[in-house]
């Protein structure tokens, strides 16, 4: 079921660039190429898997305790309001990279997603990247 | 934070009634009576916390482990092509009810979400229920 070409296996690899804001033993976090909010972050477990539902409970549980801590960074980075999660499972559930990913949008009181599908703007999102690994010292500390 | 007199802590507590699909010590799984889909399932931990902001590591791992539990089920249940999971923090970030829940959205290949925030046919959504116990069994004899 796996393919490891796509594109966050090649990220993992080291064979494609991302924008990294966080990594650990077990997984990895980045910048959304189509960020739908200034912080728009995707966590990933290191290992192979495909999505929620072949995942084993190891790689859920390392996941989220990566997502539980960039959703507390992203708070402080963006002064946000609020986090919108989003998981998608195979192609009629929303996935469009098959390996198992979390979206993680900062949300502002009052103000919408911005649309899928667009490319950002590589200034800001380094700039973006940058406030987050700040907050992430910030957060962390707290812990 | 946490306000005990939500509507899911009422569910918890048994003063509002809901139709539960599974449950184990730390989780609740019941059916939205607002279903934006055949199969829209929520997931929430039995005790207290509001959202991913605030849950312990503990919380969020119970929950996950059922939430993958249903994701397979719904699957089954409705011969699903794929899930859509969609968790909200804070009102900013979509939340209504404030305690921490995942939603679980059965989909099919082409097939759009429903409209949010419309009560379902009760009827339909016991129905409904009844498909995703059946399929747990299933799902469950797997593991």
């Amino acid at each position: 079921m796996y393919d490891p070409d796509n594109i966050f296996g090649k990220i993992l690899r080291d064979e494609i660039p991302a924008t990294r804001v966080y990594e650990d033993d077990d997984t990895l976090a980045f910048m959304d190429i189509m960020p739908r909010a200034e912080g728009h972050v995707l966590v990933i477990p290191k290992t192979p898997c495909r999505n929620m539902l072949d995942a084993t409970a190891e790689q859920i549980a390392a996941v989220m305790k990566t997502v539980q801590l960039l959703s507390r960074a992203l708070m402080v980075a963006f002064d946000a309001d609020g986090i919108t999660l989003q998981q998608f499972n195979e192609a009629a559930g929303g996935q469009e990279v098959f390996h198992l990913h979390f979206h993680l949008l900062a949300r502002h009181q009052g103000s919408r997603l911005g649309a899928p599908g667009q490319l950002g703007d590589q200034v800001e999102i380094q700039q973006n990247a940058e406030k987050i690994r700040a907050a992430l010292s910030a957060v962390q500390g707290d812990v």
